[in-house]
């Protein structure tokens, strides 16, 4: 439609139309929201079973686990999960409801109490800085903002950052520190590590002799497949190659049973470990060991697991589906747009003409379609492209989606078009 | 008894017969616990109706609770707590299952970004100190310790801390941020805080412009009477005097639900209130809103919870009882013990000659009876006059107390007049 060749007079036509659908939008007083990654009311509805907890409340070994105590999190739970996320029981923590604040404690337990290998803590070096893969994660982001510590963008790409820079940055300054990966199924692109990526990661030299991989394996079970993503080990890789305490591993349940009531999970080397009791031990009286109780009786093990996440993707997977199909009638040939079509997650990235997602996403607001904020997946909020525009696509319902995504990509022609004329 | 005027052999006998009767002690091979104030499982049985919630989860605004969000919490749940907690009910927030968790991200709040009223971060002060009454909780000051903030302790009194003191160090040295409170049976003491104590709290001048009252109001609602002590408004009476933000109110349910599955409580000013949901909106995903719904269907309402204690009191008053009938028969009168006889809370603070607690606590550990370290209830666990020995009497049964506070007195007796013997 708007090939490169067209006429002046061709892409007027187009932007008039895109004009008038677009008015045409407005006036259906659509309210729409694709911002945000939430679990939809019919995926909660799978876990329902959660809320009724028989006595008696008590874990393999005898405890009650209504009392204080077992700072560790529940034995039977982290055995289902041990596997998923690949950190082996013994090394892996089941504390409270969400894996954002066991990110945000690992930097304020590094800022103020030095990490295993590192010379001092890091509140006393004159800078920190992290790597971040982008597009990526906007809470990420938001937590080393807060803490002052820098942020240097490092292009992604299919298979993961783009390791020749990361190994560049992490070698070269020692005030690089750590580095952001969503290793399964990326936030927002989908993409998968690869396996020679993840070796990198584990057996590259950095300056900073106590610098930490924060390792955000949320989508680990997330398939929208059959064929389930395998990533490397990164912990064993990380022994292997001689750095076992690079490793902090997160995961949570929190796309898995309750968005807001599930457990989320650290894992590390054992130095780490121990590090991250010591903090913890102070803090807290051991986590909400009853909700881990819920879990482990109501996902059983690991095949329970895995048949949970089954009846998720059936419920998601037409969203993606209706997703790709739209942009692909309605966007498919334009040069306007390109996305990608994950095989897991909660994400899919568009990318529209350079200079054009802010007014794509206005042009949606316009329409009553909220989406998330153009650059929200780049550090500082800035994506210096201005390109980038993330669809999140499980919340609303399929037709929902439908309605919004349809909207999305008038809003795509409008913006575009007008654009290419203006570039003419 | 051990009368002063008593002589060398009149105590000879005595200290012969404690021996032998620790000797016997020791034969029984006892095993029992006073370590930690932990409700008992009778106690925590009182609540196993929060373990079946019914569908749906929905808060009384009809918002989704197994969902993402509601950072402050479930009001329905905080209008219960208000009360007692004296927070108005939007300056209340409600959130993971610890108060010791909010107390220690109150710190680290502080430390990395500045509280309102605040010059700078409190990692970039020279030095940051606490004011600490003595005897006190030992987690209070271990927090203190990890971060590297000074320790200074002030006199108990029945009243609350020595004002006198406070009013001194807090006025002369910039340095003294803060001070920890437990102003309602408090921790060990049972002692309630006197109404001119808090309005002094409120009204004096602090050298430092962002001093903070962590006012940890553990037992607000845990009386062992009638006749429920009350203690003065400190966020008002600190408002009233023109020093809005300097309380941290901070409260939970561990000892009246599920001690590991209870909800923590936050409570400030509207300037501090905003500051903290400023740092949790970057670290949370929101707390674990269903277990607050649990809490609100079962204790119901303010009378709800007032009730549910009367039944924790009728299980946990014997046990207070005995501990006083037991010392009362064992030691009163010898001049080799006092100790507190609290209306509330969950520890008794047994008194004994100065030089003693450590030799005691090891004694009855020769006789299985496990006690709080000596020293535990101050600062870098140093009790200067090595006399303060904290008694934990709720979680063990009736019996154990018992037999646990009858072998604790003959240790007293034993290590008492072998002193009384070496002073001669």
């Amino acid at each position: 439609m708007t090939d490169p060749a067209a006429s002046i007079e061709e892409l007027t036509v187009q932007r008039d139309r895109a004009r008038q659908d677009h008015a045409d939008l407005v006036a259906r007083g659509l309210k729409l929201d694709l911002t945000r990654g939430k679990p939809s009311q019919r995926q909660l509805d799978l876990a329902d079973e959660l809320l009724d907890l028989r006595a008696p409340v008590v874990s393999a070994d005898g405890t009650d686990l209504r009392n204080y105590g077992g700072l560790q999190g529940l034995a039977e739970l982290r055995a289902i999960f041990s596997g998923a996320l690949q950190v082996p029981v013994a090394q892996l923590l089941a504390a409270g409801n969400s894996s954002l604040e066991l990110m945000h404690d690992a930097l304020v337990f590094a800022l103020l109490g030095a990490v295993p290998g590192a010379e001092r803590r890091w509140v006393d070096e004159p800078e920190v800085a992290f790597l971040c893969p982008v597009p990526g994660y906007d809470r990420h982001f938001a937590l080393c903002e807060r803490f002052g510590i820098t942020l240097i963008p490092v292009p992604m790409t299919p298979d993961g950052p783009d390791m020749a820079v990361v190994e560049r940055l992490a070698a070269e300054d020692p005030k690089v520190k750590g580095i952001w990966c969503v290793p399964k199924y990326s936030n927002p692109d989908g993409a998968v590590y690869a396996d020679e990526t993840v070796r990198r990661l584990a057996a590259m030299t950095t300056a900073a002799p106590d610098f930490r991989i924060f390792w955000d394996n949320a989508y680990a079970v997330h398939h929208l497949t059959d064929e389930p993503a395998e990533i490397a080990d990164l912990l064993a890789l990380c022994a292997e190659h001689g750095n076992p305490d690079r490793p902090f591993v997160f995961g949570s349940t929190s796309k898995i049973t309750f968005a807001g009531g599930g457990v989320g999970f650290f894992g590390s080397s054992p130095a780490n470990v121990e590090w991250w009791l010591g903090h913890t031990a102070k803090r807290s009286i051991g986590p909400d060991k009853i909700n881990q109780l819920r879990h482990v009786r109501f996902l059983r093990d690991q095949d329970g697991l895995r048949e949970h996440m089954r009846r998720h993707a059936a419920l998601i997977r037409p969203k993606f589906e209706a997703v790709h199909k739209i942009l692909s009638t309605e966007l498919g040939g334009t040069g306007l747009a390109s996305w990608t079509n994950p095989a897991g997650g909660y994400f899919i990235s568009l990318q529209v003409p350079e200079g054009c997602a802010r007014a794509v996403v206005a042009k949606a607001k316009e329409a009553g379609i909220a989406l998330t904020p153009a650059g929200a997946t780049h550090p500082y909020g800035d994506d210096p492209t201005d390109s980038v525009i993330r669809i999140a696509p499980t919340y609303p319902e399929l037709a929902e989606v439908e309605a919004a995504i349809t909207g999305l990509a008038t809003c795509v022609r409008l913006v575009g078009t007008e654009k290419l004329l203006a570039d003419r």
